[in-house]
């Protein structure tokens, strides 16, 4: 099979990690005999500074002309205390999702085994876990219309949706549901919002299409509690970008493996494949990133994007061996164990395979 | 001195532990001299069964002329399932923030030493947490224009903020965190809304006006993880309304002691102190509801309304003993450990007071 794939690595350890993921990805297209076309690309404070935008033109069309996206991170530290900047890297994310039409940001979380102890939770509370959020990507208070009034002296940020938004994202949780444990909750806050309203009545007139799904409505503030006091009660949820923003960070805290996370952005045209985790400026050029969460990354473009199941498996078969041997960049290692580079975990995986 | 207090029992556990918040009260006041006037009024559930609204102009002129208000809890499992019920508990305490002006809502988070294995996060994450949230409460998409277009097929909720609105709120963030370690943190999401960016403007701007107080801005995704990660790191924290209704509840699960929490909701005119739980329908008229987060939000209303100190820590300090001695509902109680009922919980504070 023949893979066109963008390279979007972006900004900060960014082409580190991407670097270590396309090393893996090769040497799994090599074992089953397929072939990758990797076409790079600009994005974030790299485009910036290469052509004054985010989210270049050229950029938009290799994405949309690629079989899939595999993205690392952007930011750059001298864009963090000026929010208010004319162009900042944030403003290509939002919009390469919204050009490329990425309704539904997938964000599993779970637990690897061997890193169970390093959550700030306690083992019993997080064992088990196996949740996946389905963040709404492009509509919501973060693509509404916002600005000033009154002088600058008042601001405002709409918060929008249409039923047809709701239902594509919540079509993708019901899928999911049925491919899992057909546990479906629905995060709103809806004693509040209006559209919230619209999400909790658009969901439940779902519900009779899937008849083997158990859906439960649960507000916000309630699930950013039992997400700390019970993770594994949750399968698949839904939600909204803003609320989504915030509980799939906290969620991602909890496993103790959030170094390691991978998700997927979805929706009309090609599927973007991406690190939870940022740029991390401080380790740029240090070789000392933690390339793991991209390699799962490309393990999951290839199960999704390219229905790879077996080099999928392979993928994340090889990452479960690197940890248990303990072949692991310095955020992992146990105290006084050896540590790994960036470049040597990846040398490491091919190697295996 | 004459202490006139509005008395909102509300729904469910509300009763039962406001009738032991009141019996402590009473006995510290008695033992200070000072004499208490409870006027009662009707809020929430019980409200609408009573006449019909969930906060009517007669306890509004009660709280108006109290010079505090102690509250239980709203809320009732027959208004649960539909958010959109025309008349809702949760209205009338929307209502009561925006009709008082209860512009500030003030979380405190600590721990109690001997409940802090209760936590589900371990014992090293949480020692020493004591962080204070102000959530701005009668503003932002809580109480923008809300609506539907489109004939229903569109929703939508503004988001809306006055600068006078956040230096209100600021102002009490700065002039808590003199009190306390000189260290603010500003949450907000200014790198996506509007709203938040003069959030970020105005307490920048008031700066200068507090030298000492050391000011940090963070994301509310990026709160959302440090809040399990490193508790203790935080002191101070000042956002809007909808984050705040999200965070401190997060925070709230922390600690380990969160059926322990007060809280106080600070403005204009009376002040309204209350437990941070809510009305915990399935223990109602079971008299095992725990009292304590009632009776240490009585402590707060000594301190903060009447600046008795001696009182409030008398109070905190019986509350204290009782956890030391296991003198808990069965909520808090060591597995095989006796329990005591709402009541006995009550009586026993009275009598080591
Ligand atoms: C950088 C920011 C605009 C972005 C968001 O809020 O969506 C980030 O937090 C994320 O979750 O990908
Ligand atoms: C009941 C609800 C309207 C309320 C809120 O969102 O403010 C509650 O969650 C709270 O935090 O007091």
């Amino acid at each position: 099979m023949k893979l066109n794939i963008a390279l979007l690595a972006g900004d900060g350890i960014g082409p580190e990690v991407i670097n270590e993921a396309v090393k893996v990805s090769d040497a799994i297209a090599k074992k089953f005999n397929h072939e990758i076309v990797w076409t790079p690309a600009l994005t974030g404070a790299c485009a910036i500074d290469a052509v004054g935008v985010p989210y270049p033109d050229e950029t938009h069309e290799i994405c949309m002309k690629a079989d899939a996206v595999l993205f690392g991170a952007i930011g750059h530290p001298k864009y963090d205390n000026d929010p208010s900047a004319p162009v900042r890297p944030e403003q290509g994310l939002l919009l390469m999702r919204k050009k490329l039409g990425l309704f539904a940001n997938v964000r599993p979380t779970f637990t690897f085994p061997s890193l169970i102890d390093n959550s700030p939770l306690k083992r019993e509370r997080i064992e088990g876990t196996d949740l996946v959020f389905l963040r709404e990507l492009t509509g919501g208070i973060y693509f509404g219309e916002k600005g000033r009034k009154d002088g600058g002296e008042t601001a405002f940020d709409n918060c929008v949706y249409t039923r047809a938004e709701v239902q594509r994202l919540a079509k993708k949780g019901f899928e999911l549901a049925m491919t899992r444990s057909k546990k479906l909750c629905c995060v709103d806050k809806a004693n509040v919002l209006e559209t919230s309203r619209l999400w909790r009545e658009t969901v439940q007139a779902m519900e009779k299409d899937y008849p083997e799904v158990t859906v439960s409505y649960e507000f916000v503030d309630a699930v950013a509690m039992r997400l700390v006091q019970w993770p594994n009660s949750y399968d698949v949820l839904i939600t909204e970008n803003l609320f989504g923003d915030i509980l799939t960070d906290e969620a991602s805290v909890i496993s103790g493996s959030m170094g390691l996370m991978p998700s997927a952005s979805v929706g009309e045209h090609t599927s973007l494949y991406e690190p939870i985790h940022g740029s991390y400026p401080q380790a740029t050029g240090l070789n000392i990133a933690n390339p793991l969460a991209t390699v799962l990354s490309a393990a999951m473009m290839f199960e999704d994007a390219f229905k790879l199941t077996a080099e999928a498996e392979a993928i994340r078969s090889v990452v479960n061996k690197s940890l248990e041997q303990g072949i692991v960049t310095e955020d992992l290692a146990v105290k006084g164990a050896k540590t790994y580079s960036t470049s040597e975990v990846g040398d490491w995986l091919v190697a295996n395979l």
